[in-house]
C-alpha cells in the first residue's frame, strides 16, 4: 500500500466542497425555474395527466455548479507546491485544466442543443473536437497505447499489443459514445440522472479500491471529479424524480457523459468504465436498427402513457416489411428469433396491405414488454436496479474473472 | 533580436487556420439564422423602420468557431516536442489550455445570459470565478507581481514595488471589466464587433512589434488567440454591419472581453491592453452615475430613432433634482460644469413641478450631442474612428511617452 499524506487530504477537501455544492445546488434549482420557462425552455410531460410547463435544460445549472466547485478546488491538490513555489507538477495540473475544458465545452454544446435543437452531425462532430485537448494531454503525460493481451490469446499475439493511433481513435469515440449513450436511454422521469448517479457511485467505489494500488494518483484524480459530480447530480435528482418538477435536458446528458469519458481516459481505466455502461451499451445495440434508420424511427421513442390506468406501455413503430432493406429485415428477423421484440401484423382493410407494428427498440420499451404496463416511478426504479446489477456484474468481471485472463497482483 | 525558427512557424500556421475559420464562419452564420429565430432568440431593431425579427446571440457561433480553430491549433506550437516526446513544456501548454477554459466559460455564460437574461450579480460573479484557473496559471508559471515605478516617483517608492495579492485582485477585476465594458458600449449596428476588431488589431500590432523583444514568447502566445479572434469577428461584422442581419448578443461581448483579458494577463501586458480600452474606460466612467443608480437608469440607453429623418438622436432620462442623493447631485453638477451633458428643465403644467431631462450617460449619446442627429452607419463609423484614434494615442503613450518615465531598451 502506497499511502502518502497527500492522498487523503485533497479528497477530504473535495468531499467538503461537494457537500457545500449539494446544498447550494438543491436550493438554486427551484430559483431558476421561472427564468427557464420565461426563456421558452420548457417541455410538457407526456406521461402525466396534468399538462403543465416543466422547465427544461436545468442540467446547465448543475454543470455550472460543478465547474465552479472544481475552479475553487484547483489550488488544493497543489497546495504544498504553491507554498514552496518549486517543482510544480505542471503535467498533473494540465490534466485537471484540460479535463475541465472538455467538460465545459460539452455543457456549452448541450445547452446550445437544448436551445437551438442542433442537427445530428453537430452532436457527433462537436464531442469529437472537444476531446482533442484531452487526447493531446493523454499523449504528452501518459501516452500508453499498449494493451495487455488476455492469457488465452498470448500464444498468438504475445503479452501485449501497442495499438498506437487506434487507441486514440478508440478514446475519441468513447467520448462520443458516452455523451450520446445516456441521452438515448432517457425519457422517463429521473432516469438520466439516476443512471448517471449509479455509474458515478460505481466509479467512486472502483477508485476507492484502487487507491491502495500503484496507480492511486489516477484514481485520486478521478475522485476529484466524481464526488462533486455525484453531489450536484443528487441535488438535481431531488427535483427530477417522479413527478419531475424540472427536466434535465441534453445539457445534463452531455455533461455527465463527458465527465465519465474524461475520468475514464485520464484516469486510465476507460475499459473498466465501459463495463459500468453495460445497460447503455445494450440499449445502444438494441437501438441500432432505428438509429441507423434500417427500421423507421419516430422522433420520440418514449413509452406511451395510458391516462386511464396512469401506467406506461411500450410505444410502437409501424412499417411495411417490404419497405425495409436487407439489413433491416435481417435485424428484425434476429430480434424476432431471440424474442427481443413484440411484433404484430396488422391488416389494413382499406388498402388490403399488411403492416408490421413493432415496439420502439429501447431498453425501456423492452422492460415494459417483459413486465407489462408499469407505473412511471416503478419503471424508473426497475431500470435503475438493472443498472445496479450491471455494476455488480462489472465488478465481478473486473476482479474475480479478470484474474483468470490476466496476471493481477493483490 | 532573438529570432528563432520556432517564432514564425506556429504564427504562420495560425494565420492559415484563421483564414479558413473566416471562410467557414462567414458562410455558417446565415445558416444558423432560422434556427435562432425558431428558438425565440431574436430581437427587433429599434432603430429601423422595418420591424422584422433579427436573430440574436450569433456570437455563440463565432465563439465556437474560435474554440474549434484553437483546438486544432493546440498541437502546432508543440510539434517538435511531440515528435521527440521529451522536455515537453507543460507550463506553456497549460497556459494555452487554461486560457481556452476561461474563454469557453465566458461563451457559456454569455449564451446563458442571452437565453435566460441573468441578473447583475451573476454577470459580476461568474467572470471572476472563470478567471480563477487563469490566475492560478499566472501564479505557477510567472508570478511576477512587481511593477516598475515611474522615474518621478522613485525617490519615494524605490525602483519597483511588489504588489503581491493586490496584483491578482487587479487581474481578476480586469477580466470583469473587459467582459462588461464592451457590453455597455453597444446598441448601434456593428459597434460591439467593430470596437473589438480595432482593439484586436491594436493588440496584434503591439505583439508584432514586441516579437523582436525579450518577451517574444508571451506576444507569440497572444497572437495565437488574436488572429483567429480577428478572423471570426470580421466574419461576424460582415453580417452585423448596418443594416444588421444578425445581432451579436451578450455572448460576443463576453467572449471578446474575456479573450482580451486572457491575452493581457498571460501575455503580461495587461496595463498596455487597458490603454487600448480607452473609449470603454471613458464610457464606463461617464456611465458610473447611471450604473450605480445615482441617476435613474432606464433599461435601454441606446439612442432614440427618429423614423421621419431616419437618424439617431440622444435618448434621455427624466428625474426630479430633489429625488437624487448627494452623490447624484454632485456628479450631475460636475458633468454640467464640464459641459458633458445636455440638460433641460421641463415644467410639468399639471403637477407644477420641475423635471430635469438629461441625456443617458453613454459615449454614444455624447457623440450625438456633439454631432447632432446622425445616421446609424455614420454614428458607428464615428465611434470606430474614435477607437482608432485612441489606439494611436495608446501607442504614443506606450512608446515615445513611456521612455520619459521608464528606462526602455530599443
Amino acid at each position: 500500500m502506497n499511502i502518502s499524506p497527500n492522498m487523503w487530504f485533497p479528497v477530504t477537501v473535495n468531499c467538503v466542497y461537494s457537500i457545500v455544492a449539494y446544498i447550494v445546488t438543491v436550493r438554486l434549482i427551484p430559483k431558476f425555474k421561472d427564468m427557464f420557462i420565461k426563456a421558452n425552455l420548457y417541455g410538457i410531460d407526456m406521461s402525466k395527466n396534468r399538462k403543465e410547463k416543466i422547465p427544461e435544460a436545468l442540467g446547465v445549472v448543475v454543470g455550472c455548479m460543478f465547474l465552479i466547485t472544481l475552479f475553487f478546488f484547483i489550488p488544493i491538490p497543489f497546495g504544498q507546491y504553491i507554498i514552496q513555489n518549486e517543482n510544480f507538477p505542471h503535467d498533473e495540473f494540465v490534466e485537471l485544466v484540460s479535463a475541465l475544458l472538455s467538460i465545459c465545452c460539452m455543457i456549452l454544446l448541450g445547452f446550445a442543443d437544448d436551445v437551438l435543437d442542433l442537427r445530428w452531425r453537430h452532436k457527433l462532430l462537436l464531442p469529437t473536437i472537444a476531446t482533442l485537448p484531452l487526447l493531446m494531454v493523454y499523449y504528452v503525460t501518459f501516452n500508453s497505447t499498449t494493451i495487455i493481451v488476455p492469457k488465452p490469446f498470448r500464444p498468438w499475439c504475445g503479452n501485449s499489443i501497442d495499438l498506437g493511433i487506434v487507441y486514440y481513435i478508440y478514446m475519441g469515440m468513447l467520448a462520443v459514445f458516452c455523451t450520446n449513450a445516456i441521452n438515448i436511454l432517457a425519457g422517463v422521469n429521473g432516469l438520466e440522472v439516476g443512471q448517471s448517479i449509479i455509474i458515478a457511485l460505481s466509479i467512486i467505489m472502483f477508485n476507492l479500491v484502487e487507491l491502495g494500488g500503484d496507480l492511486w494518483k489516477a484514481h485520486q484524480f478521478s475522485l476529484y471529479f466524481m464526488l462533486p459530480f455525484l453531489a450536484t447530480s443528487v441535488a438535481l435528482l431531488r427535483h427530477n424524480w417522479y413527478p419531475s418538477r424540472v427536466f434535465v435536458g441534453d445539457t445534463f446528458c452531455y455533461f455527465s457523459g463527458m465527465t465519465f469519458a474524461v475520468v475514464g481516459i485520464l484516469g486510465h481505466f476507460s475499459k473498466t468504465m465501459l463495463l459500468f455502461f453495460l445497460p447503455q451499451v445494450v440499449n445502444f445495440i438494441y437501438s441500432v436498427p432505428q438509429l441507423f434508420h434500417l427500421v423507421p424511427c419516430p422522433r420520440h421513442r418514449l413509452p406511451r402513457y395510458n391516462a386511464r390506468t396512469d401506467k406506461l406501455e411500450p410505444s410502437t413503430t409501424k412499417f411495411k416489411m417490404s419497405d425495409l432493406n436487407v439489413l433491416g429485415r435481417l435485424s428484425m428477423k434476429i430480434f424476432q428469433i431471440l424474442h427481443l421484440i413484440r411484433w404484430e401484423e396488422v391488416k389494413d382493410d382499406d388498402t388490403k396491405s399488411t403492416y408490421i407494428e413493432c415496439n420502439n427498440l429501447t431498453l425501456i420499451n423492452f422492460v415494459l414488454i417483459c413486465a407489462g404496463p408499469t407505473h412511471e416511478a416503478t419503471l424508473t426504479a426497475v431500470l435503475l436496479i438493472i443498472q445496479v446489477l450491471c455494476s455488480l456484474l462489472a465488478f465481478i468481471i473486473r476482479y474475480p474473472l479478470a484474474s483468470l485472463f490476466y496476471d493481477i497482483k493483490y
